[in-house]
Parts: structure tokens; C-alpha cells; sequence
């Protein structure tokens, strides 16, 4: 697989996203007096997100960072679940929760080997540019770029995105390397011209249905490490 | 000095493109037969830099990529030095010469130790983002994110690349710090509402005049290292 670049989906692929914001969720209404299934509030939030950013891709929406996305999200969440007593700051301080996901525990030092390789290592997320660095260095995620939708004024699956990633980063898309635990995410980076991997993860925690793989994934890894050793045994001498 | 982000300038202030592009552009000379100062030639094309790109900032030429006004600037100086015999593959070889600039020894140390603080470091360089990430992966130039004048569309000193990275990063300008061996750079930056940092750095090589401080730096480091040991002794926690 000749690569010059891979890039990776952040909220789910690299980070557990619904550990990490129930106990941020669980700290704050603790001390609000509240009481609630705090994993269920995550998952009524995070259920949110692929139609709001499906509304802004559509245009129903205007552009906005997704810290005011996941504000919007987070008070209809909290409204469904009786939660309106999380107060102002709270809830500023809840949208930044996404700031400071934990990694899954291989993702540091399959990212650090991939580093080390002349595959060149980026982020390609639906969070913004100052999330994303502040996540990765707080979390000892290394990538050689931050890529954001918000380069792009979109958001994934936008063909946009993908497109944008290729031109900044002056690679031909078919050199370029998608990876994620989302089909839809894969899928849509394959109509742009990217190549593809698969990485499953149990991101809605380990009760929740697994997802199948998508058919068409050029490569399915078990995790980053494991990608890390295909990538390294088969990728080029690079740029 | 409270501050949440360093932004460093990158031709010149963390790297010496003199010595590696003359190093370059005698490789391809020499190959081609040809004989010339090749220091007074890489100075030739350099010294081409800041009009060409002051054209652009004025609206006198369209946007484009920094490697497009390179290849424009590189013919000019090798007709003006009687170096019209290199060919095209030769010219865009030496276009990428700016891709693969050595560090000065201090930067990599230097933006380690600051990696490892609170605060976050950035590229804010006139090079495109493509061009900085394979730089500094092959440099090993540490930074938590690579921002470009190419996300304004601009080139610096132009007020819009100071303001997009604060923008991007979701920092204040007051709380971001200019790192550059170039007074119009950090009084652009100052302008914008950044602090600033100098470091002097012998550019045009020994034989050159040293540059005089800029009389409104924000504070001067000997070297990166020395910048680093400032910002770590004064920084708060960040955010």
C-alpha cells in the first residue's frame, strides 16, 4: 500500500469519547445534586450529532464551530433528559469535555510508531483546529498536522473535506490513506478518491450492537498498532 | 508571561535556508556542468522573497501556493546570474529544497522542551502546509500543530495570517506569542495584538550585518533553548 499520508477520524477511532464525557457529565451533575443514568445523557448528546452536521452540510444550518454545535445538542439533550438545571457554566465547561477525551490505550504509541515511518500523520476531524491540538497534546496523541473540517468550512461526510485535505496537504488523494470506526466516514472519503482502513471500536460502550465492517475498507486493522505494522512493513520511502 | 500558544516563523528563525539551499543548488549545478557562487545565487532568490510576496499581501499578483512564487522567483535569479541551462526538472527540484531546510541545531531541543509544557506550539510560516508538515517531520521540528499563511489565503506581514491563527487555536491574540528573526514580522504581529519573542539568527550567513533587534520585542532569546527555558519558568497551567 504506496501512502504518503494517513488520516485519521478523532472522536471514536482515536478517543473514547463516551467514557470520557460521562465522567466529566457524572462530576458535574454529581455536584449539581443531580441525579441521572449519566452514560445514557452522553449517548442522548451524542445521538445529536450526525443529524445536526448532516443540517449544516445541507445547508439548513449555517457553518458554525462545533463547540456552538455541541452546546445546541447538549441543551436538548438535558432538556430530554430533565437535566435543566445544569447551569451556564456548566455547560460551557461540559461542551469543553470534547477537548480532553481519553485516548483508546493503544492510540499514543500506534501514532508515535506510524510517526516515526515516512508516512506523514494527520488528524481529519469534525473538531475544530484549537480542539483537536489541545486534545492531541493533552492526550500524547503525535500527528504531523492538524486537519479539520473547519479548514473546509464543512463537516464530514462532505466530499469538501476530504478534498481539502488532499490539497493542503499536496498529496493525490489515491496516496492519501483514510482511517476510522465509521462506514459512512470511509465510504464517503472512497467517493473522494482516498484509500481506506477500518478500525473497529466499541464506541458505544460494550453493550451496544458492533458494527459491521464496511465492504468495500481497502484494509481492516484491529487497532492503531496493528495498523502501524501494515503501514510500516508496506509503505514506500515516501516524498 | 501568561501565554497559551508560540507561533514560529520557519525560514530563518528555526531553520538556515542559506546553507541548505546553496548545498542544494551546488549539487544541481554541479551535475549540470555548470560553475557559479552558488551562496550568491541561493541570495539572488532569496532577496526576491519579500517583494514578491509584498505583490501578493497589495493585491498586484493573484494568491498561490508559496511553491509557485518560488519556481517564478528561482527563474529570475538564475537568468540574473546566467544559469538559464538548468532544466525544468532541476528547477523543480530546487523549488522542494524548501521542503527539506536543516534546522538550526537548538530548534529541535528547543521545541521538544515546549512541547512538553503547557504551552502549544505552532508553525505561522509564509510556507504551505504541505511544505511545513514534511519539513518538520524530517527536521524533527516538534509542533502540536502546523498553521500557514496559506489558510488566510495571504502571506505574513498581512494582519489576516496573525488573526486567522488566533482564530484557528480559539486563543486571544494577547495570549499567543510571535517567535521570529524578522522585525517586520513581529511588528506585524504586534499590531494584530500578539506579544512577541526575538530570536537572532545569522540568516544571510557570516559575512552578513547582524539585523538590530526590533526596539518593541516583547522579550529576546538567545536561541530556542533559551526560549524555551523562558516560557517554562513563566507559564501558568494553560488551559
Amino acid at each position: 500500500m504506496n501512502i504518503d499520508a494517513a488520516l485519521f477520524d478523532v472522536f471514536g477511532t482515536l478517543t473514547d469519547w463516551r467514557t470520557s464525557v460521562t465522567r466529566e457529565l457524572a462530576e458535574i451533575g454529581g455536584r449539581a445534586g443531580l441525579h441521572a443514568d449519566w452514560a445514557a445523557v452522553t449517548d442522548a448528546w451524542r445521538r445529536r450529532y450526525r443529524p445536526t452536521l448532516g443540517r449544516v452540510v445541507a445547508g439548513e444550518l449555517p457553518w458554525q464551530p462545533l463547540d456552538d454545535l455541541h452546546r445546541l445538542m447538549l441543551d436538548e439533550a438535558l432538556t430530554e433528559r430533565g437535566l435543566d438545571a445544569l447551569t451556564e457554566a456548566d455547560r460551557d465547561h461540559l461542551v469543553r469535555a470534547w477537548h480532553r477525551l481519553r485516548p483508546w490505550p493503544d492510540a499514543p504509541e500506534g501514532l508515535e510508531r506510524l510517526h516515526r515511518s515516512p508516512v506523514v500523520t494527520a488528524t481529519l476531524s469534525n473538531g475544530g483546529v484549537g480542539l483537536l491540538t489541545r486534545l492531541a497534546k493533552r492526550a500524547g496523541l503525535r500527528f504531523d498536522c492538524i486537519l479539520s473540517a473547519e479548514l473546509a468550512r464543512s463537516y464530514k461526510p462532505d466530499q469538501r473535506v476530504y478534498r481539502m485535505a488532499a490539497e493542503l496537504l499536496d498529496v493525490e488523494p489515491h496516496r492519501l490513506l483514510m482511517v476510522a470506526c465509521h462506514p459512512d466516514d470511509l465510504e464517503a472519503a472512497a467517493t473522494a478518491g482516498l484509500r481506506t482502513a477500518y478500525v473497529p471500536r466499541p464506541e458505544w460502550g460494550p453493550d451496544a450492537a458492533p458494527v459491521p465492517p464496511p465492504v468495500n475498507a481497502g484494509l481492516v486493522a484491529a487497532d492503531l498498532i496493528d495498523l502501524a505494522r501494515i503501514l510500516t512493513e508496506s509503505s514506500g520511502t515516501g516524498r
